[in-house]
């Protein structure tokens, strides 16, 4: 890192390493792409708030082996009071990019310490494991690396048997000396073009017949082979005034191709290991610590949909009406439900048998798994109440259209408000109901963390039923 | 009309008379302006289909009175069959542009046959209204005139009484030999940059006491004084390929300012009049032609969102679920719910004491009130199913990104599509789902018609409660 | 039938058949025991409709073959007026019952009519059928008998494969000259404990290789080693006053168990013949005419649930507020939504290839598959409505608590109705909301005709795809 | 109390107080009437437990003053131990009576000790009451007084303004010497008939023109003049076995008449105070640790509905489907919502000016608020997997039909249990669906608090909105 660099310039810097980035049919440099550059200057405020003397130790940490700061993502909770400083640093980015961000890396990041936290517990699968992914976590630590994660394969045919379509999945092609040789897609590899690395396993269990599709690797962006495939840019570039949450917060996602990768062994965590791999998706460390974060980001955009809702309500004159109240009376339902999981995954936080002090996870999957309605139902509430003025928000903000400008000012006002600014406030409502960046935003909220529909079953399948049980055996007696 | 024109071309034409039209902060000309290219285009085309044998007979029928061909929409039904024809009309520009398309005349077209056929029921509040409105019915149906309508108020402080604050209604300010000038704003204008004359009177209901704001006028958009200010275009006018929809189908929506605009005496259907103008309103011939339309063209929305969801479930492979299943059966089921509501509407048709045949309101009336939920939930649904997918389209089209070409072809192609053709199937989900179009559809469903709350609140206020009460009553008795 | 007897007389005394009934722990009779004297008392009122002469043209066609009047359930319908007659007969029964009786027979009857008249297409599967089936009609519209369907198996454990446990399902056990012996156990055997006969085949499609489960038999309900297993009654007897539905409608539920049941040849329409069985399962002019019957009788119960809640809101001066409006307003929408789709299938009615006049099934099916979901909301917006005041309904009705007289009078009337008046109102609602009666109402509701979500997902898997394919193919295209 | 009476046997005897109580027309003694039997037995045991040494330390606590042991109810928190305590106390009634009993005074013991803990905030109101309600704390203290409450008044005109039909609310006639008069009726006095003492205050905001409808009092339940009508048992005395929840849990509900009823001074805690009374309506101690109580118990309650329902799922062997699975999950994950609320109600537990240490308010009422939905769905999703079943529950206990006894176990039996063990599982999941207790809870859980729309509208109206506006603040500048 230079010295003359701040950690998020540092960051931008990296990304000039040749990788091979594709949107809208061309091969472009990320660092100059306009698409990218709002996102970008985003991602590098929020690192250099490491180095910032008011906002450094909310979120960061003294580390020995470092000698420097580091993020807390890659804090390991031992007590406590760690817990409560890791959550302090989620929602310092949480809330200064409105919960719209999500995979800022802290939430790989998150995984990442879990599983090193963890790493003993994966000896009897792999003897390699826990000495390579030290090394990979310290790495990243010390070099403040921006990670992400991909899971998924390609919407395919999803009524095949795992591994009967064998260009369905990634999977190893060759090994040599060197390292393994994949081929193959995965998607949504969300925040991949601006990655350092990104983690790669399966979401789905692989039978035990299908070694080569059960692997754990970590790849850097700009492995040669390695293609990602933007989807449409959202960032409204040349709209930036009137769409500023899509012009700061568009985080991209995108298809990878894996045209014969090699991904080189120490990078290779796990391979031809259907168990082990499992046993790394179902990590408890690893999702509570990363979910912890998930769930603050939650809470920051809940509280972000509910204040415009709440500021329309009131610039319309409409937050008298009994039914008005009562769908603003959800909202706020909403986040002190989602907040009250947060503080009780909290409170009753343990240690796990290597002194990881970890969130209890019940109550931060239980928030998650109701996120996926209720931002669905937030984004409906404030349709709801803003109704037709959401597509009524003139083109060309007041101060543009000269001739009109004293009819803006006497008709499109607010309660409290002038015309000027209450076109803002409906043009952000307009960029989370309207814009692509907002649809991009309901479907995340109700996909990210897989099919809800699953998600929600296993809330139930993991439960201790015999307390269930016991709770009706003495009724059922003579 | 230029003997060379063609009925479309002639429309185009008219529209270049000097009308104010703001987008983007400046004053454009809609005809040369690419935002209204597509729309326009697709409009000429409908209005063409008039005049072309094949579809002359479903869309227009001869009037006698002009000597030409004319729209369906000015038909006055007198017998069943004069209904089926004009729900045919409906039907094939509805089919034609997918239910897209919503204010393409023929609603405000009908709402003004459905006044001018029940003129008589008039005559007690209003003597020069029936001869009024019989000859702009003829000049309209004569030069086939775009019409549009706007009711709404911008919203200002809604919690005030009517009339409280005098910016907030559309007002008569002074009159003079030549007729009523009027000062004031209306929302929401859609298809007013490209409509011929628009349509005036109020949604709610106007006190005693305020005769000044209880008008009916009819006014054309080049009015000296009228402004029309647009919202930001959807019409992703460089993106034509990924966005077919919003290219050819952005319905164009606008506040209007009226800047002390001159309505002539000839163009005042009714002023000063509360009651007159209410009975307007609640004029059940105007309601059940015009809403008749909207159901039609509903069904075709319905439909097309359906068939993209199916096919996006054949194609992922996810149709033999039977979860997914499910969700496809709903939305067959509200297919046919609206489909069997409008049958019902023509089987129980009737003649109204002038001899026109309506369809029977009630059922049209709960098809549209369910429509408001259905078209949300079909969304909803086609959300679920293609899940991440939707965030997951490749930006440029294969074809584009050479170098990735085969990789594209081998990994994102569908059960039986190829990868160029999911692709443009799941852009066109994107665009009802995603697309700032999509998101006006999903408002301009939920709201065209009014509050849904209010509009089902009075299915229960019209209902015969004497009916319900004589099924009751009975049981009451000792 | 005796000629001093009625229609419904003669129908009470065939029950006296020495058939095996068990109630609470006893063998009894039906005809004397308490738990079914109201619901006798209804049925032999709707039987003797047929021979009264202001009801016999309505409920009632004279047969030729018969040389009688005949329930117009048997009516094979050659024209539109003859489905319009069948729909009055349905009408009348329901309406008078409130739509709170399902199983008068007329459903069944219905099934039986639509086998009967399409009999010939079953000839490829089994020679005898055709013959078998007329027969049966023929007896079954000359003695009036009271028929029932029963079709599941009891709830054993429902993840094995059909046919796994030998006990799970009904099946012959061994043949002889006379005929089948059937052995097992049947769910749920509505109105079996007083029905003639009962028609019984199974609900799931029988693998080839498990013939022994697939049968359609008629049994008469005194067969020896047939016994009809009670559940609790819900008639109410000693609290008729205050109960009076759970009184008059209680449909009592049953498991039949068959006990090497001998099924005579000729009641044996189909054996060993999966094929067939599934054919029967599915055959359509059977579920419209049953069906049909179905839809109206909803109709009726939603119409009466809406009565109640109408008149309590009146009552309780409640039905001027927006929310409450809102959801009487949803309950109207509910009965013209099954309104409308009942008359849909009456005006798309059109002859099978055998020229029975069928109503279009789709339409019915639809209404059939809104009703699980209409009926228990209807339920829910009375409670909501009726709130507080269902749970404190006075017992002993105003009259016979003397002393409290005056306060009962001055407390507890209505806006316009006595206090002993409004307690009946309120008795009614409770019957709907809270007695079990009511809650059975509301189980039957839902699960009559199957698994909702199957029933729905069939909505999907029965749909022309085709036409949906051809709606989206055209945007595929480059 | 006799020394030789247990404390429960002592409330029983105090019942015999000459109370005027009415069920099913007649006047009755509630402690030999077999309606009571059960609950009051439920009762008996509840007390006994704080003299029971095992149960003594976590329901009750060592008073000084009164030199006895106390319920926790009446412990006034000055620390988060005491708070941990009285959820322990609340915790163990509730899992002894399955969360099925709502008002066995703790809730009302609970209102009574928060009023007492900040009566010095009343002194700007009224001067007397801080003494009133300290020695009516003590005594109800000493005599462990059975204590509810009734707030709400008879379902009569409600369009009407408060207090324009005088007899719509309970008010006094006159004054004297010795205390006022009352007279009016009140509505819903849930298990007045078997209490001591019933607190009495309206749940409306009283103008300030209309003080004699402001007040507070406490009243004997056997006072001259009150009369207590009681609904419809759902005690199910003569079905004790098939019907146990019934048996042991009904709380009856009551309509109370004044008849002018002398309350002495003592127990006029206000009077003709609009203000005041409002302020003891939103005393947010009071609520905090009254509602505390409800929270735990409905977390009891939900737990019972889902071991029910997971172990019919698991005897019918529907517990593999993944449809299952997800409404089993659905039911976890409203368990452990409830469950994360209370966590975070304790966990930010903080004293108020008084020192009492309160429960954060804001996670009990959304918790509460949360409750009127989830019971209600709770309950439907037992309906939607029990299905069938539940209408088709054997009357007469298996070992009762001797000669079916071999059928009933070889087809009725479940995957793990005998016939007779799933009957009771299914007679359970009855008596909660289908029974009139099981209807009263779910209209109980609904109302209790109130009309959950203006109960959501307030978690809006009392919400710091001003932070919500600083969130979207920046976002409306230039």
């Amino acid at each position: 890192m230079s010295i003359t660099m701040s950690r998020g310039q540092a960051y931008i810097h990296r990304l000039n390493d040749g990788r091979s980035v594709w949107l809208d049919g061309d091969r472009i440099h990320v660092t100059n792409h306009s698409a990218f550059q709002g996102t970008l200057q985003t991602i590098e405020g929020l690192f250099n708030l490491v180095d910032e003397p008011e906002s450094r130790d909310t979120v960061a940490y003294w580390d020995e082996n470092i000698g420097g700061y580091v993020h807390r993502a890659f804090q390991v909770p031992r007590c406590g009071e760690d817990l409560r400083q890791r959550a302090g640093a989620f929602r310092l980015w949480s809330e200064r990019t409105y919960g719209v961000m999500s995979r800022l890396s802290d939430y790989a990041r998150s995984r990442l310490t879990g599983w090193y936290a963890t790493r003993d517990a994966m000896a009897i699968h792999d003897t390699y494991y826990a000495d390579k992914i030290s090394k990979y976590y310290e790495e990243a630590k010390r070099h403040d690396l921006f990670l992400t994660i991909v899971q998924r394969d390609p919407q395919m045919n999803r009524s095949l048997p795992i591994g009967e379509d064998e260009d369905a999945m990634l999977r190893i092609v060759r090994k040599n000396e060197e390292g393994v040789v994949i081929r193959g897609a995965k998607m949504i590899a969300t925040a991949a073009p601006y990655a350092d690395d990104i983690l790669i396993y399966p979401v789905q269990r692989i039978p035990g017949d299908k070694p080569e599709l059960a692997h754990m690797m970590i790849v850097p962006l700009n492995s040669p082979g390695l293609h990602v495939l933007c989807r449409e840019s959202f960032a409204a570039t040349d709209k930036q005034s009137s769409h500023p949450l899509s012009h700061q917060y568009d985080e991209m996602d995108a298809v990878l191709f894996f045209e014969d990768v090699l991904v080189p062994w120490e990078r290779v965590l796990l391979h031809q290991n259907p168990e082990a791999v499992w046993q790394i998706r179902c990590n408890e460390a690893s999702s509570s610590l990363a979910y912890h974060q998930s769930v603050i980001r939650l809470y920051s955009k809940l509280e972000f949909v509910t204040a415009i809702t709440s500021s329309i309500a009131q610039e319309i004159g409409v937050d008298s009406f009994l039914n008005v109240q009562e769908q603003l009376g959800e909202m706020i339902s909403q986040m002190q439900t989602i907040e009250g999981l947060i503080i009780a995954a909290e409170a009753k936080a343990k240690p796990d048998e290597y002194g990881n002090w970890l969130p209890e996870f019940k109550y931060i999957e239980t928030a998650r798994n109701l996120g996926n309605r209720y931002y669905p139902r937030s984004i409906e509430i404030l349709k709801t109440i803003a109704a037709g003025g959401l597509i009524q928000i003139p083109s060309g903000m007041p101060g543009t259209n000269k001739p009109l400008e004293h009819m803006i000012h006497q008709y499109l006002g607010g309660v409290t408000i002038s015309a000027q600014e209450k076109t803002r406030l409906f043009q952000l409502a307009w960029e989370l109901t309207g814009s692509p960046l907002g649809a991009r935003h309901d479907l995340y909220e109700r996909f990210y963390a897989g099919d809800p529909l699953r998600n929600r079953a296993n809330q139930y399948i993991q439960y201790d039923k015999q307390h269930l049980v016991d709770r009706v055996k003495p009724w059922l007696k003579a």
